[in-house]
């Protein structure tokens, strides 16, 4: 299985490279996105390095973080909102993406109500404009994990819009590795989330209302898909607002995604300084 | 007066660099960031150069770029909205921004309700992070002319989130220039949109809700902005959508921006191929 990271190595030089899964990686040269496509055999006879810190598997900012709501059907139920007829798109900012242990910080202004969404996120590796579903594996650097973190004061009783509650400084942690489409099923893994050692959230991608490949597509029709584009593919059911009574994200929190065949995430939480 | 630009020269190399409001600049070495707050006395003894083609004047892609909604009483009005309390923020993607004479896409997917909103723009010069209002000055490059351009089928019936319906490519026409902040009133400008030699929008800033370094250092607040980061700060009164009956773009039309005291933005309409 190939893993594609982006790391610090020893001398804190920023690198992409071949992961072991664990403490070692090895270098790739130059712009990550002429590998889209192309992870076969790469890496052969050069000798692996320390990996000192794993960062986000994408160029930071990326040129956009799309996210899709209400895509599992189970979420959508226990929100009590109606399945959307097409994938329902916000926006994130670019500046919320953090990496692997990487604190999330509840913000000052809205530090109340943070909620964690566990997610598989889609990383772009070619421009894309109007793909068909069934050429999207051409498009993809790889998969990954995504906790999609939302203010829901801000989402739903102060601005309506979900910008803002979507958008603080850390609320998109990404990581820890991308695997690429030959080696990775959307349609066939496990989405988890855990708080605390405790599993809030349990989904599986079959519960998708519209497929990665379908979610690609479509995103292609309405505009074109920069190379480091992060799509949040949508959060299954078992999110903090919608338990009774509502669970949210408090300093000293750890909340960790778990995509079945790509890997874990986890984040501390802590207060704004 | 000190205007900003980004152009093609005579041998389509990008530079930024100080326009004469007419075919000439006076080319500018490195980031333009280093800029922000230095403009004056800039270019003494260099030579200036021919302007092939205006770019927009930020980085493309940008940072981010955000938006305001219902930021003019009148709008406000309207819509039939009430005005909100706090700026409500939305997010255009970073693919929409396009430059001076490029033309304004109707998307295949939402070609019919397509709509104009003339605004000032802010382009952030240096990283901003809960920046009070009265220090806003000192982080902003310059301020330009928007097009905030809208499918309202989109934002209003399909979607609900703003996100896609303000997202096509080529909704962020941008510019032609960037005017500092030490030679801009951005509490004392008129606004106007104009659709085919028709004024169809007439405002000025001091009907803003929310002032301009109200909104920066808001938004600072939320979020850190980033070098090149867009803020649109929102339209006046006279949109398409809000006319009886309304009027929205069409293939063939020429729309304009333009702002007292930085200049004018014009862009054709033409259908997707």
């Amino acid at each position: 299985m190939t893993k594609l990271i982006q790391f610090l190595d020893e001398h804190q030089e920023r690198k992409w490279g071949l992961w072991d899964g664990d403490k070692q990686a090895i270098p790739l040269e130059g712009d990550v996105f002429q590998y889209c496509g192309n992870l076969g055999g790469l890496g052969a006879g050069v000798t692996a390095v320390r990996v000192a810190r794993l960062l986000p598997p994408v160029p930071v900012p990326p040129p956009n973080v799309f996210g899709i709501g209400l895509n599992y059907r189970q979420h959508a139920a226990e929100t009590g909102a109606v399945p959307p007829e097409n994938p329902l798109i916000f926006i994130k900012a670019s500046t919320t993406v953090i990496g692997p242990g990487d604190p999330i910080v509840l913000p000052r202004s809205a530090p109340h109500e943070v909620d964690f969404e566990a997610e598989l996120a889609i990383v772009i590796g070619k421009t894309a404009r109007s793909v068909p579903a069934s050429s999207v594996a051409d498009y993809v650097l790889g998969y990954t994990c995504a906790n999609d973190v939302t203010a829901r004061d801000c989402q739903k009783r102060l601005d309506g819009q979900w910008a803002r509650g979507k958008s603080f400084d850390t609320f998109c942690p990404l990581g820890p590795c991308l695997v690429s489409p030959d080696e990775f099923d959307p349609a066939d893994a496990d989405i988890i989330g855990i708080r605390n050692g405790r599993r809030m959230q349990k989904g599986h991608t079959s519960d998708m209302i519209f497929s990665s490949e379908r979610l690609v597509s479509y995103l292609s029709e309405q505009f074109t898909l920069l190379p480091g584009t992060v799509i949040c593919t949508g959060t299954p059911a078992g999110v903090g607002v919608a338990r009774k009574p509502p669970v949210f994200l408090e300093p000293g929190d750890l909340v960790t995604v778990r995509v079945g065949g790509i890997g874990e995430l986890a984040n501390p939480v802590v207060a704004d300084r």
